[in-house]
């Protein structure tokens, strides 16, 4: 499918939400409140929305798997991937680990190759900068309500009416189930 | 009564009110703002709210038991529960536990047996999918400002102006100690 | 000076402002935004605001004693206080200690007398039923935009634009310092 | 540049922002949301915001120099200001340390000593009383919508739309970045 089909489907028909087999989603400000909480003793914390995590859950009964990606290397994101049982966890995303640098593009490919699909099946959401190459990539591209301008502005981009950490992954997730139950009913 | 009568009696006529006796409430997003706080050492933490607390006390002293009925099996909601005297706490519902499933129905009807009342003299409030079938069955159902569009779509349910965690059960105490007093003083 | 006469003092004159001599608050919804944050671990915190540590430390600077009354029994609001270097902390108001329980009229009672002024000279901060009695005899009573119904209703209440822990006690500060900085002026 | 100058130079022109050379910024009310968090364990928290944290990692690329300036002696501060590479970081300025007393505007001098360059050349971001100083010498002085009502009525300073720990550092990062992008690109 060419790229001029791609921003095509951003337009957010059910058909192309139908079509997702991948869903994945940046971390800090999509799936938090975009809060970095510093303490004095040391220990760091986000805030993290329990409407998105039955959304997740949702999908993932509903059979498509989940990931975040995130350029955070804390145990934070990790250990609230592992709670919901997200099947792919990137961190440290954008960083160079080992002489090789990975960006969100790089590893959602990674992961299309492992399941045998493309990124016109991934649905991603992401709300700065880091997230553009996957965005403007991705088959659907969202961002929560707090999104920085540039993102906002990619052609085609789903404009999610939450914030994140305030139900923005559970809205889009609504979106897919609907567009899935849809389907399954004709 | 009849299951046609329960959706009128969630019309909030004060008769109705003044027939709660049992206060059940879930706790994400009811009780607290639906924040999951996740730490770097591993901690958790939710917010709660002063107001529902003082509404609770309140409840109690008027002689209506309260009780929390909730997915999560952390700590945390015990805490709170045990900080308010709360005379119900089911952690862990709608988890497999002993090889035995639990819904948040099934917890309601226990205690009503335990109290010799039915499902309508219960008071329930739920904001997600795995509240809907107590919130379909007990007497009054009501459900916070930021309640997912299923919860808010049932018929007859109360919707309580104010958000989970900043107010919305105290709200709800208040329209039901209202209606108590007024009967009272008659 | 008669109750009558409070009552017209709280109608907001400069002339009153400049009377006070004794600035007391509650803590909960008032110092804070009324959120009880539970830890799994057992920990518990409370989240006050930059511009009413400000505001206080403005107030004394000023010659204006400053002091909280609560009915937590945490250590959190002595922190917070012992910060601010608050000259009165009364906590556990309200309960029964070593058999007798002072209420927060009690309390202020107390200062007052301590600091040879009467309550008509004292401004005090609430939100909730258990400040009630204060709020109707102090010289200057207010409130934070959260509080509760029955605290808004006090006749001649300063309804204070800002909520607890966003800025509500350095709003009410600055009036008072507005007051007698046009006084001292003339 | 006369003073006259200055309040001319706030009335935002790209040529303005242009001429940057040192961002400096309060922490409490700016980088967070004013938000004192204490806890019971006798921990203490901030709360920063991941979009500032970008603008001012983008900035830093662009050459110029980031710092913060801040009353409070706390370990948080210090720790975000590291995580960020900030080149500058003064707590505990206004205090009396082994006595003397340097103020924000002392510290700004300071750098700019140090970098050859004139206040003139410095954007600094205040909301409160004790930022006054530097806030009316800075070349250019914004505030969070959230300042106190002193602040906002200094001549010409900037009103940033978002508040403190919710991307107004952010804002203003991309109104430089957009001018130095405006000004290299002819």
């Amino acid at each position: 499918m060419a790229r001029n089909g791609k921003y095509l489907l951003r337009n957010l028909q059910p058909t192309t939400m139908n079509e997702v087999k991948l869903f994945l989603t940046d971390v800090d400000g999509c799936m938090t409140d975009g809060g970095m909480y510093y303490t004095e003793s040391g220990d760091e914390f986000k805030k993290f929305c329990v409407y998105d995590g039955m959304g997740i859950v949702l999908l993932r009964k509903a059979g498509i798997p989940c990931g975040i990606l995130t350029s955070e290397n804390t145990a934070i994101g990790m250990k609230r991937a592992q709670k919901l049982g997200l099947e792919y966890i990137y961190t440290g995303v954008g960083r160079v680990v080992d002489g090789v640098k990975m960006t969100k593009l790089d590893a959602a490919n990674q992961i299309c190759k492992e399941l045998g699909i493309t990124l016109e099946n991934v649905c991603f959401v992401g709300d700065d900068v880091n997230d553009l190459d996957l965005l403007q990539h991705a088959g659907i591209a969202a961002c929560p309500a707090n999104a920085v301008a540039v993102v906002k502005s990619i052609p085609g981009i789903i404009h999610l009416t939450k914030k994140g950490g305030d139900g923005a992954i559970r809205e889009l997730c609504e979106m897919i189930l609907a567009a899935k139950n849809n389907t399954t009913q004709h």
